[in-house]
């Protein structure tokens, strides 16, 4: 009755600025059923701890399930926030650790308190998307720092860091390359970053990926004061309770703490008891070589696919030492979003490495995920993957 | 060593802006033992379904562990955006209801697509000071409605709503005050929004908590298109698994959705499919009901203490017909903020409603939660807090 106006609506100028996720509309081909999928960024299920989350659950509710139901501190669960400090390999005071809903929302948080309207945000070349999408909103001016197979390339900062907020940074087995910073790259490109006065926001979803050891120390164990550092138990329990965690220091915690209190109060009170319960008596100690050693085998099964079925095309690949992907590169003149429908109509998905360039994407790369797939997928996969490169490359 | 640049972060402009939240200053002084609390929003646990949450946890992740633990779609969990659509009065498509991490993310992915840097925003006079919160950082220009005690009168939209991106109003037992917008206002205050093109932001955390009759039809159920709703699992179920949700139109939906996904991905799985578990067989049609009784013997409690204790005092009250609130005023001359401290002295807590004011605080309101306290409680807190209005009074 009243629709004398029904279009009412002006939106931000920042809603005009996000669109709809690549990987996301990527990722509703794939679940196609039939498909083998190489594309997600899924941890494997059979890493999930059920039983031992059955437990809590029943354990939390059962000792203390009215403040494990109720409103809580915006800062997190004290229990919760010392165990993620005495996790960590540098000496973390738990008043600077705010537990976050998913390290996501770490990277909202950090893109609200220190990006302006044309902010200048440094990324790397390429960098993980979700950082991308949660940045934009902000309004940033993002800037590529060039980068090689160690990461980001220090003598590229020279000229770009000054006046920038932050350079962003996923130094372990990065989301989409699985490129790791070697310890002479963090050390020169920490002493950088302070010289220039260049703080850094440190993304460590996956260290503890490791397979044959663990990455060097990270870079905010090197400078404390000029780093925020994201955690995440979505890779080391279950993505599903959206729990991460943020360290920052005094110099901008308080702000991060009033932004988290802005956008939903708190993270689950419930489901971060349970963690703590969880974590209780190193659970993670027993648990985590358990996905190591899943995702090293599943990592060597696809190299050995691709050593195989690639044989004869002009096809690069590199070999993580860690994380959930692999970072390929197709026969010039071969377009990896090009290739995709291809792809997919063989039964076979992988997101094409254009989605994570801020400024001019490599056309050619392309992410695979090991993780999710069995043996005999990335196996079944990888050939028919060979096959639509065969094809594109004959004509 | 790096230490050439101990303080290299800039602040965004909005990060100044914030300010710790009065309420959450005032929180921590009336968490001292013995401390008879007023102050907090907390509902009672005495409400929360303990036991139904522990069958539900076990269901969940017995019958569907590996789902409810993996990373899932932005927009939430089908069963729970079907259930959340069937229970609001009005014919609500799930494709438009959006689950987010407590009702408090609604507000500030609203802020994020509707609020550019100077935008327009009006409120109720008060208004719920977690909105101010969650809009205050898209720094938009806030504007105060005059308001009475059925809510915003709607004569004083036509200079104010010019332009403006939306009307924030909490029409049910309103926080802080606990008022209720009648139905002859609700009709007109829908009229005239269509007709000046003013989009609504309709939050209805406490609708359900009615004590002798429901609310009217809510604003959005009269004008669809023209409204944003916000609903919460926080007061029927339990806030500590921060789950609430959005109705929004096709013209802003894909935008709130894009929005979401770069704050948190998702709101977690598991806590949806659990709450999804216990709504089945109308476990809230039997449940809800308790809570109702529960908090009328509370506000009736309250308001026999205050006609007892305050006789002879200027003091005046209202009488919430739902809801955690009431609303006091003190006798003039007597501000809250100065009465706060003395108040807590005498072992007794509430918030100055000057937290609640956009602008031109009223300094002798009050807000006084009536749900957590036991009777005896009530009886006592409010005869100490009689005790310091009348030396306030006598001075």
């Amino acid at each position: 009755m009243p629709k004398e106006s029904a279009q009412p609506w002006t939106l931000a100028r920042r809603a005009e600025l996000m669109n709809p996720s690549f990987i996301r509309e990527i990722l509703k081909v794939t679940e196609r059923p039939g498909i083998i999928s190489f594309a997600g960024g899924l941890p494997s299920p059979k890493t999930f701890p059920v039983d031992a989350f059955a437990q809590a659950c029943a354990q939390v509710l059962r000792s203390d399930g009215a403040a494990a139901l109720q409103y809580a501190a915006s800062e997190g669960y004290g229990p919760l926030r010392e165990a993620v400090a005495a996790m960590l390999p540098w000496k973390v005071d738990p008043d600077h650790v705010l537990i976050t809903t998913g390290s996501q929302q770490g990277l909202d948080l950090v893109a609200k308190i220190l990006v302006d309207h044309g902010s200048r945000v440094l990324v790397e070349t390429p960098t993980y998307l979700g950082a991308l999408q949660a940045f934009t909103p902000m309004e940033p001016q993002i800037v590529s720092v060039d980068s090689d197979d160690e990461g980001v390339r220090v003598e590229d900062l020279d000229g770009k860091a000054e006046g920038a907020r932050f350079l962003y940074v996923l130094p372990n087995f990065q989301n989409p390359t699985g490129r790791t910073m070697s310890e002479a790259r963090r050390a020169a490109l920490s002493a950088r970053a302070a010289r220039l006065g260049l703080p850094l926001v440190e993304d460590n979803p996956y260290g503890d990926l490791w397979f044959d050891a663990a990455p060097p120390l990270p870079l905010s164990a090197r400078n404390p004061d000029g780093c925020v550092y994201l955690g995440s138990f979505s890779k080391v329990l279950a993505p599903g309770l959206r729990l991460g965690f943020l360290v920052a220091p005094p110099a901008i915690f308080p702000k991060l703490l009033q932004a988290k209190q802005a956008a939903d109060l708190h993270s689950p009170s419930f489901n971060q008891r349970m963690v703590s319960d969880v974590l209780k008596d190193g659970f993670l100690d027993r648990h985590v070589p358990t996905i190591r050693a899943l995702y090293r085998s599943q990592r060597d099964a696809m190299l050995a696919a691709l050593a195989r079925e690639m044989r004869g095309l002009d096809v690069t690949w590199n070999t993580p030492v860690g994380g959930m992907f692999l970072w390929a590169r197709l026969p010039a003149g071969v377009s990896a979003v090009d290739l995709l429908p291809k792809a997919v109509d063989r039964g076979v998905a992988f997101v094409p490495g254009a989605a994570f360039y801020a400024e001019d994407a490599d056309a050619r790369t392309l992410r695979l995920s090991f993780v999710t797939a069995s043996h005999e997928q990335i196996d079944t996969g990888v050939a028919a993957l060979a096959q639509v490169i065969r094809e594109a490359t004959k004509r």
